[in-house]
């Protein structure tokens, strides 16, 4: 249920000089990994339309199961021939090397070569995705027909890289809001040149980070945006704020958001959190084609999230699939395979759908008990009978005064109403200046000693 | 799940003298409006069959957010031409005056009349029902073709009618019941001629007076009717009662029961209280084309009872939708819209619902466990392996025996079973007889020091 | 899902030197009644293969809302012409005779004989099966077509019983688990020569017994086997037992299994009790035909084992349903209507969902939170990337790493990820052997003083 008005108040937001296919563009050239300069080179570009604090992590840190890899840096790779020819070059395409290679140097037999080099046969064409993090080994990948037309007895290969003690780097931005809670919103930084996974998610995120940045200071919940290597990463960061996680009230990974599918919302492993209500609604109402996927354990950083034991209700929101379209970790998907409109469309999908979360606040009716009386505060069409066309809003607010009984948040009622969400919130203005509601708060709610009795059974 | 039976001890009970369109024919010249001579003609009506309290709420009496209006009273009205000839006359249909229209007398110009004539141009020969009862303004209603002939420059117009300081008037009846608790009958009795909205309801609850007068002391709950001006009405009576809202176990507003189409049973807000249970299972079974809805804020007087702070059990039993169907407040909405065995059809419905909510009762097996020895009892068929037409019976003895471990009411029985609610209630006379279970009363239930533990969370 | 190794393995369990067919035409032939010999020599077949413990409940002995009736032996019956030919032998067939006939010795006319002959007119070539152990009458069943052509005046008719001062036999197995908790097996022996009803539950049973013999000690939760007459047998171990039933976690009724038609599952009274659960599970995932039952108060000995007050978690696997096919409770239900491999489908389902309710262990993540890192375990595919043909497995693992937060049984998870339950627990196996869960014991879960804080709301 996303209104038209909203995308475009969306994208305006995230339009103040910032184009998000541009952005992608800027960043596809750069050889990310879950380590090392390209992630630094990628956070900087962040920076400069979101306050960004960068976090380095030292090789060695445990971070709960795992410990921080040693940094991964790359120069340069190469395939010659041995009269000189160069076949393969990282500078040419940064999937050629397989992500941690260890540095090699030297002449290596066509049948030796072969057991480091990725192709796929049935698609020749294209240049697939590898990563070795923690195998020690090196390779390269490359199109099916670059390797088959390599037929010399001998190659020399050249990878000029560093694995060694260093760190793991990540941004994070916060804006702070009135309240307490705050919303996650999480990418990840370490794949190479591939647009959608996830180019298009760091622009996502990085507009949402400038809508926020402009709206100030009128937010309920505080926003945090995080631009983590996957994995590792997101492991370094819960590790590191294992304390303040409670402060968690919703969150989304945004991933594959610049194809043209349908968009995809994986549950949280919780399943019906308020992120997972908050997604469905916005992409409810028939206009929007999408499919709602269970949780899994597989897939980005919502399994680390959602891992046992934080089990935060954090979601994942994309259109194509991890793994389901065929230009998944290929060279094909790069910056041809994104569009601005489908990124401009996702931005407002995840901005509507944080509006929702931000929004979802209790209402209680100040008498108590009882339809109040609308006509007298010129609420209500003057003459019964007659249909107008503000029939539907005076529904909106005839639902909302019902169900503001302090037991139902604005998205309880629009889930209820069947509306979107937008307009109860207008309904709860309306009402709120004619003094008929009070919000009811989160200390109402949990701990005060109110006739909402919720203290002792926050769930029930 | 409506035996035939029951349709006939139902129709039979409302007919010891009571013919329900008869009642509807004879109510529907008088001009009723929310308040004045006409709601006290109609209540007078009722009261020759059902002992009712006449209640009369003083004008400017605040009830709840609202206060009680003036009294109008209609005596005329017309529109003539200036030659003297009566073209519109309030004595030749209620409906011509708008409710509530404050007195007038005067030469008006065509176009300044026309912005108080209300006709519907698409349905050009039928009088449309309008009201304005916080509007203080006057308009007359009529049929379109009416006022396409009226093509004079001028016309004189007469209303001669009283807005002052008077009351609001409802009619109660009550019928004890046993325990403390209380099921409300409403219906509104605001609406002129308008036969199906709401004649047919005000006729119902008059019969379902009637049966229940002849009943006497038999019934296990108590029965409120209530006769009530809609909104302003209601909200007077809740305003009045608040403090005794507490005995409503379950309630029906009724209205629009005189048609020939579907049964809709309009759910309480709350959706899944007893009466909403109950009127299901009654619809139910397939023999009763209906459909059940959900509840929403509008409609008649069940929004005010399922108002936030009071959110009483109450639904509301209709034929046809309020606003959905054609002759909805309009001169078609007459006594050949409705019809005598619609009306007993309705009655029947009514009636066993408020049967089975009369009658839900929760049973213990005496022995506190185990499947009783039916044979010795003479309760089962002597040889096994024979069928015998006795089985269904059989079978609902077997239902109600392992369910009756006070946590199932007979409604929980009958659900389960897929069983009309009267067989279950069959079966229990049969195994109380035999001595095999015990009636669960309220006080076990909710007070004593019972093992079914439900003092702390009666809701749960 | 029921893997095509469980079948073999459970297969294998139950084949060591027990053929279920075989023991099926062994018991056939032998005369059974709810009391008497037949039911002592049928469960001496069964103690040559589990170690059965024989128990003796004298006449008149009340039990529960019952009394232990007489003891019926039956030697022989016959009708004769009066020219000494034998029409109908209860030595040629045990259906002959209705149960618990009483003792006759005369000659009869045709028209006062036919007032004790049982047929099935519709039906002529076969012998029905009927029984009065209450009725304290006598009877005949035979093919109708005999009966047609027993045309004379006058018949001898002797039966030579014994209705008196006895007791009722069962036969009970007890395989004790590690834990206090049991699950029961039951199967009613007081059928005469039926096979599907119920030979083929004898078998099942008696195989899960000798299986249980030999898994030894391995078992989680003690296995109870009885081999009861139907109704006042199950009635009577219920009274025996009533201190003790707190221990049953779960039980089946075994019926009807030899037969080739889909399974039926009767859920427990309960309805989604880990039974119900674990029998759905192991009959999902489209390669069994089956159908789940909602509970009805008629059946077998589910209907006693669920009867108010003792509601115990117990359901009834069937292939054939209880009086719905052609064969139940005529001749026709002879050895002939079962099947070896259907037998053996039915005991490796049988098996299967005793498996599942024995292995439904919940395990918790030692590190308490987070995803572990299975590379540096062995547990994860070296280069991501890659398909393997282990892929499945490794997403088994992934759903149980999740899962294991002291809040998903094995079960749960089989659930929710859709997979075989022991894939699951092999998932288990593996990650114990990691060091990365430990297993929730009952203490922890509902006793101690542990972080899962189910102490005082352990249904919450």
């Amino acid at each position: 249920m996303l209104d038209r008005d909203e995308t475009r108040s969306a994208t305006r937001a995230g339009a103040g000089g910032f184009e998000l296919h541009g952005f992608c563009r800027s960043l596809y050239p750069i050889a990310r990994s879950i380590t090392g300069p390209g992630v630094r080179e990628t956070l900087a570009h962040v920076a400069r339309h979101v306050p960004l604090e960068i976090h380095e992590v030292a090789s060695g840190t445990p971070v709960l199961d795992w410990h921080v890899p040693e940094e991964w840096s790359i120069r340069a790779a190469t395939i010659r021939s041995l009269s000189g020819e160069v076949l393969v070059d990282f500078a040419a395409h940064s999937l050629h090397v397989m992500g941690y290679s260890v540095p090699v140097s030297g002449v290596f037999s066509r049948e030796a070569l072969a057991a480091h080099v990725h192709t796929l046969p049935e698609r020749p064409g294209i240049i697939p995705y590898r990563t070795g993090y923690y195998a020690r080994d090196w390779g390269f990948c490359m199109a099916h027909e670059t390797w088959e037309r390599m037929r010399d007895a001998e190659y020399r290969v050249e990878i000029d890289s560093t694995l060694a003690p260093g760190s793991l780097t990540y941004g994070e931005a916060f804006f702070p809001g009135e309240e307490e809670g705050e919303v996650l919103v999480s990418a990840h930084v370490c794949h190479p040149s591939l647009a959608n996974d996830n180019l298009s998610g760091i622009a996502v995120a990085t507009a949402l980070g400038i809508a926020a940045r402009e709206a100030g200071a009128r937010r309920r919940l505080g926003l945090r945006l995080l631009f983590v290597p996957a994995t590792i990463g997101t492991i370094a960061w819960l590790a590191r704020n294992e304390a303040r996680l409670g402060a968690i009230r919703a969150g989304l990974v945004l991933t594959c958001l610049g194809d043209t599918g349908p968009f995809h919302y994986k549950r949280s492993r919780q399943g019906t959190a308020l992120v997972d209500r908050a997604v469905a609604h916005v992409l409810g109402g028939g206009e929007t084609p999408h499919a709602l996927l269970p949780f899994t354990p597989d897939g980005y950083d919502e399994r680390q999230y959602c891992s046992p034991g934080f089990d935060l209700p954090v979601g994942c929101l994309m259109r194509g699939v991890h793994g389901r379209f065929p230009e998944y970790h290929t060279s094909e998907d790069n910056c041809d395979f994104i569009t601005q409109a489908a990124l401009e469309r996702s931005l407002a999908v995840a901005q509507a759908a944080l509006d929702v979360i931000d929004g979802d606040v209790t209402w209680v009716r100040t008498d108590g008990r009882g339809e109040p009386q609308l006509g007298r505060r010129g609420l209500y069409r003057a003459i019964s009978g007659q249909t107008t066309s503000a029939a539907a809003s005076q529904m909106d607010l005839m639902w909302f005064l019902n169900l503001a009984d302090g037991a139902h948040s604005l998205l309880d009622m629009a889930e209820r109403a069947g509306v979107p969400f937008a307009r109860l919130q207008a309904a709860a203005r309306l009402a709120e200046a004619a003094g008929l509601v009070a919000r009811v708060t989160v200390s109402d709610e949990f701990i005060g000693d109110t006739p909402l009795g919720a203290k002792d059974f926050p769930h029930a």
